[in-house]
């Protein structure tokens, strides 16, 4: 490589998302990439210049070993849907002078499904317009919902939160289950994929019953067949867990949580924000059924617990980073890095390329038929594809009691 | 020792509860008990002759590991308050018939303040009827409000727990603070005591800003000087967070919980549950001021993720099981151990023993001056003491990619 690479952050955050950016910076490094820029708050922060000189804040092995362990976007991230290329080419032409004055060679984005759409229209302009630059994205997402990719880095990390967590709630609730009936509702991300509610199953096991009922937003979901299958729970056990995805709808396609009155806030995507809906399933059941209900979101914490981050994660989120500088140095442009699955038990996975014009806004969803028939749990093959993402520790650098990361402030205004 | 000994847990549980039944068996045995008997669910269960044998579940050193990190109570817990002994000598008889019947010498019971109650009443009904057994309380609650002690065992891995959460939060609120203002306000648990809530303040540190306010129970709460405060921030950084206590009050002794809609479940011991007073200012922020906001509750996670446990604490919180049952052991009654603080710096502890009608119903809390001036953030004072409670960390048994954790099945109907 004889010039310079840049990388940004774009959309929701993951526990893993840095080990990419930490990747990205060692195989850029490697290859000879001169510098380093890090984008500040994804494209968003590009146009306005804001970008670092990475070996400032990276400048030992130490500094990428606990950038790995730092959760959330170290240089910031955006929110943030670039125009179709006819719609204001202007933009176009800032990004690309910007790229030229800082000698780009490699533009690599870590993100979502709506990063990948930037990846796809800035790999198109370059194309256009015959620019060199090459652009090559990296799945990031908790979702799991990247079309191609075998999974999606930051997944497996949620998915071990979430079991951990519901393990530990479900131990919690059984501590107070004499002649006290209770009905745990955990709420679970996930607009329109279940993957991340679907890892609750992973709880259950030699010492733990699990939860009772998942449901994922793929199926509808019924409200008095959920009140009925609660009721039948109760006469045979004190004590009920449900994971529920904060995404779940009804037939006709309304949100729970629009049921339960959520929050109206709607994002730069056009998402709307989900919030409430195991609570007002929690009320719903203490007035139906007349028992004592809790309802739980993990909220925040499922994507930013770096605390319990998987090291199948970390290391792939690590290597998926460094595989893009790879593919674009190699000459690919309008890629995303994926995870191909090798081998499931021992498991074993490797990176390939794939077109970004046929990933990028396809949404992957469970399979229907890892799901129960009744909509109500998930099948064993969907707890085979997950439980090898949790696997193994990766501990956090341990300094005055709390774990450590690696810090960039924060532009204040 | 001659005879037998049996250990209850009681009240709402810990993430190192368990500990503390490990330390019992372990030193009861030491000390040649026959026989270990736990109570499920607590006095309830024993009024119901419903225990254990704990030689049958606790069978070897890796047991006694397992169990020292497994959260919530491992033999079930309960919240009973007996009647005062004048009221109800029955149901005294029918323990103590009980007690007689499995030859028990030693009667520990771990738990917080409603539970040393349950001590006081039972060691004084066997000082008025001559009765041998000797009765000992062991201090548990993540809530740091009993009295005498230093502190309170469970309390220093709740706090690392928020601690670490907190610091998670941060991090990924900043990730999205370009040109765009949020507020994120944190509800922790603590009805009357602040302990909990103040245990924010450890999330700043060289990799952290920290919060920005903490309001504890023990200031009143005025509204209009925090949405003020929160203004005034808002003019200087893009993102604010606030950590409040769950309890947090008005002048006139409203919980802020309750303005804002509450639930009205109040338990056995006439304690009104709390829920929603983060997410009731989060609105009220969003609409006075009008910038994004986010309410998290830690909820059950704070007394349950054994995953996250202050190694101090467990092993505190074993030394005070092992204290019990040697002061019993030795001829004590009525009596609750305690920690006294033996050194700061460097952390030394050691145990004590003092009477529970000393302890019993009588709540710590946070010291006045240990908060500012305007009740908005804790003092140096705090810091130093609540920072050595989190340090060090106690590895979980990880099977399968998840904590592993000691069972026993409890009750279906």
């Amino acid at each position: 490589m004889h010039g310079n690479v840049i990388v940004g952050q774009s959309g929701g955050p993951t526990a893993v998302i840095n080990s990419s950016l930490a990747g990205v910076f060692r195989t850029a490094i490697d290859r000879g990439a001169k510098k380093v820029y890090g984008m500040r708050n994804g494209i968003q922060g590009l146009l306005d210049e804001k970008y670092v000189d990475l070996s400032n804040y990276i400048k030992n092995e130490l500094d990428i070993e606990i950038l790995k362990r730092t959760p959330s976007a170290f240089l910031g991230t955006c929110r943030y849907k670039l125009p179709a290329i006819h719609e204001d080419q202007e933009i176009y032409k800032r990004i690309f002078e910007i790229l030229d004055k800082l000698k780009i060679e490699c533009f690599i984005y870590i993100g979502g499904n709506d990063s990948m759409d930037t990846i796809k229209k800035l790999s198109d302009y370059a194309m256009l317009t015959g620019a060199s630059q090459k652009f090559v994205g990296v799945p990031k997402t908790i979702d799991n919902d990247l079309a191609l990719t075998d999974h999606t880095p930051g997944y497996g990390s949620a998915a071990k939160y979430i079991a951990t967590s519901t393990k530990e709630i479900i131990r919690d609730g059984n501590g107070f289950s004499y002649k006290k009936e209770q009905v745990t509702i955990i709420e679970i991300m996930g607009r329109n994929a279940g993957w991340l509610t679907g890892a609750a199953a992973l709880a259950k096991g030699e010492d733990c019953e699990g939860v009772d009922l998942i449901y994922l937003p793929e199926v509808p979901f019924d409200i008095d067949k959920f009140l009925e299958k609660v009721k039948h729970l109760l006469a045979k056990k004190s004590t009920v867990f449900v994971a529920i995805s904060e995404g779940i709808k009804l037939k006709d396609g309304t949100y729970v949580s629009e049921a339960g009155g959520g929050s109206d806030y709607v994002d730069a995507f056009g998402h709307k924000q989900l919030t409430g809906s195991a609570t007002y399933l929690a009320n719903l059941v203490a007035h139906t059924i007349g028992c004592k209900t809790r309802a739980v979101e993990f909220s925040t914490l499922q994507r930013s617990a770096s605390h319990l981050a998987s090291r199948t994660d970390i290391n792939e989120a690590f290597m998926v980073g460094g595989a893009a500088v790879k593919a674009a140095d190699e000459g690919d442009s309008g890629m995303m890095v994926v995870i191909d699955r090798v081998s499931n038990d021992p498991y074993q996975s490797a990176t390939g390329v794939y077109d970004v014009h046929r990933i990028a806004n396809d949404e992957k969803l469970v399979p229907r038929e890892w799901i129960n028939k009744e909509g109500t749990y998930v099948t064993e093959d969907f707890i085979d594809y997950v439980s090898p993402l949790i696997q193994g520790d990766y501990p956090c650098v341990m300094v005055n009691g709390l774990p450590r990361h690696l810090y960039l402030k924060h532009d204040d205004k």
